[in-house]
């Protein structure tokens, strides 16, 4: 039997928002309903660690009680389908334990403060390290706290998982909107090109997703350009003539993390060079530079499209596969600490057969945080211009399933926390 | 009684793609089926008038038959949700006809060939354009025909109507997208500007549905800039001051149309200035314009967002009321012409009364072909930079009420007419 470890949990937000981190977060605050008394409190932390720095919490646990202490079913399926961080977020990148133990000292009189001995984070790669820095100093610390990271990034590229929460419900909306755009195309039959720019600064997951409805409806943009195979000028125009062969409407899927053999980004021309506080590149404009080359090599309509935010916010359209993953992987969290585990982010394993099935497994923060996990190079074609089926059968379950959402007057309705 | 008369119909689509053109192509064939016989056969022509001239007809009558011959529902069910000119679509601008008669004398011998005595027309401005030429044309000739239009589009700026078809679903789809947007964007703490640009080349309906929440959630962009209401860049940087008094996340809905007191378009520095084929001059860059200088004024955090297609073809998020209506509309053109109504568009009326209702009412399409229904200045509020409720409830009913989408393996399947 593990020891029973009694006190408040908080749980905070942090990195780019999804339209399934407030299921993982719907999650928590079910594990919470379901602890048996062992957390006492469940926190949220507003805008992530700096808000809590700040004192900034909420009782998540009184706001989700009914009248009679149970948990309010239908405020939670409402959170759940609520877009982006509904405890707000943050960026920040904590310091290491070596370089600034103030840092962790202040950390720790605000757990002591609010009796705190539970601590779950929600995020992505960068999130990660934050609860491998904190799990880092406890080590040294004698205030016994459990630490949990839940994973959350629509980029499917943190390591050590078959895929992570967020995903799938880009993943839907990415394929979705790309069978549209292509049924949009097709109208007219003069000889036209669009280029639709997805989102994945190192890691073509996303943009994999857009030919996803090759293997359901048998619709497929012409091809799909990832970060991991290298990119040509001369390779491009070559399979655009070869498109041009085949109909007068070509639709290509490139991720804004294109790039030359050389390593410069497709982008790089229009881009600012400026880097977000984690020091990786900001981009903007793949799609565009591209549109600009197609206009001026083949003198045809041409036209770009960046999906944008929509890719990580459109709850309107969610993976019901991804939301239930996304609730199963918070509540894992708190149920695993609660039983003793702590410095564990909870990673989904697929298991082997034919029928797509899950377990959720508390594994090592270290060995996940600041690894980034590509698309494996046999998920791309030979010619590097587009993804295999077997790629594209990896991710096909990761979309299955509709999400219920509360409409008034033709709109959604989210859950704000106020 | 009006005179019967007996012959095969043709229906065709034209102008850019819209989520809901396909119900009212639906709407034709349900007409079709209940027409009693009097239409005779339903052909489709692929890609408008132009696929027409060059024969390329479908039997829409068989396809939508089922065993027995009667309608198969669920088959126009699946072509209601189908985003996109199912037909496929033309730009083609008819000549006038004391121009070019030699053009409709062969229009007229392709009618007798396939003895077409109706043609329905579904399209925006430009294709009632087509249908009053048309009209025009067959008051000199001898050949009995009925000509009817059928409105869609998502800019809502044809005249005689209360709204089009089309712009309901699209409504829907902006005001959803722009709560999920501002959902998004309230997440961090710190300064940062939002700009999304909104379809509408010269109204701003599409654009004043960004600020739809409001009445429903109560959820709004901070300022909604319509091609109606001049825009000054003093006048903007003072909005951005004053909402940055307010919160650190702004978001702002601006038209692609949006324009200087002089006429000049926002976006007419980054734009090509090219013309389409009617004359309108294509545009680009708005959102990127307000960027750039928003960049400069305020040096913070800014990104534009650009809605694209997905605004016209987001056929997985449509207003059931929006697609009942274009169907209906489709059935009504169908029923006038059977019982003797030509050269008509058919006109959405609102009625009086708190509860909203529409009629059907068969109207003089060269009244309407080529007006622009602009958003009024009293739907404007004084500042220019918002627009105010009682264009807001306008709006209201028309995005109400969602609509059957067909999945599989959790992706929409289209109809698609090969």
């Amino acid at each position: 039997m593990a020891n029973i470890l009694k006190g408040a949990a908080v749980v905070g937000q942090s990195g780019g928002p999804t339209a399934a981190i407030n299921a993982t977060l719907s999650g928590v605050i079910k594990g919470f309903f379901e602890s048996n008394g062992a957390v006492t409190k469940l926190y949220g932390m507003r805008n992530g660690i700096e808000g809590f720095i700040g004192e900034r919490l909420c009782d998540l646990g009184e706001m989700f009680a009914d009248s009679e202490g149970k948990l309010d079913t239908e405020k939670l399926d409402m959170l759940v389908s609520t877009p982006a961080a509904a405890l707000g977020s943050c960026r920040k990148k904590l310091p290491k334990p070596q370089d600034d133990p103030a840092f962790f000292e202040n950390l720790i009189a605000l757990f002591k403060k609010y009796d705190i001995r539970y601590f779950f984070y929600i995020g992505g790669n960068d999130s990660m390290d934050t609860v491998a820095k904190l799990t880092e100093y406890l080590r040294t610390s004698d205030y016994e706290m459990r630490v949990m990271g839940v994973p959350k990034t629509i980029d499917n590229d943190l390591a050590g998982t078959d895929h992570t929460p967020g995903f799938g419900s880009a993943a839907k909306f990415i394929a979705t909107t790309m069978q549209e755009i292509i049924r949009d195309c097709a109208v007219y039959t003069t000889k036209a090109v669009t280029i639709v720019e997805i989102m994945g600064r190192d890691a073509g997951w996303l943009t994999a997703a857009a030919a996803l409805p090759r293997v359901i409806t048998g619709v497929e943009p012409d091809y799909v350009y990832l970060p991991e195979a290298p990119f040509s000028m001369e390779g491009f125009y070559r399979d655009i003539e070869a498109a041009f062969e085949k109909h007068p409407n070509i639709v290509i899927a490139v991720s804004e993390g294109a790039r030359f053999a050389d390593g410069r980004y497709v982008g790089e021309g229009t881009q600012s060079g400026a880097t977000d506080v984690f020091g990786h590149k900001y981009l903007e404009g793949t799609g565009k530079a591209l549109e600009n080359a197609v206009k001026e090599h083949f003198g045809c309509k041409v036209r770009s499209i960046e999906l944008n935010l929509p890719q990580r916010c459109a709850a309107h359209l969610t993976s019901g596969t991804d939301l239930t993953e996304s609730q199963n992987c918070g509540k894992t969290a708190v149920l695993s600490a609660v039983s003793g585990t702590s410095g564990c982010m909870i990673a989904m394993i697929r298991e082997d057969g034919e029928e797509y099935k899950i377990s959720y497994v508390p594994s090592d923060v270290t060995k996940i945080a600041n690894a980034v996990r590509d698309v494996p190079r046999s998920f791309i074609n030979e010619e590097g211009n587009n993804v295999t089926d077997e790629c594209l059968n990896y991710i096909k379950p990761l979309i299955a399933g509709e999400t219920k959402l509360f409409f008034k007057d033709g709109l959604p309705v989210h859950f704000i926390i106020k």
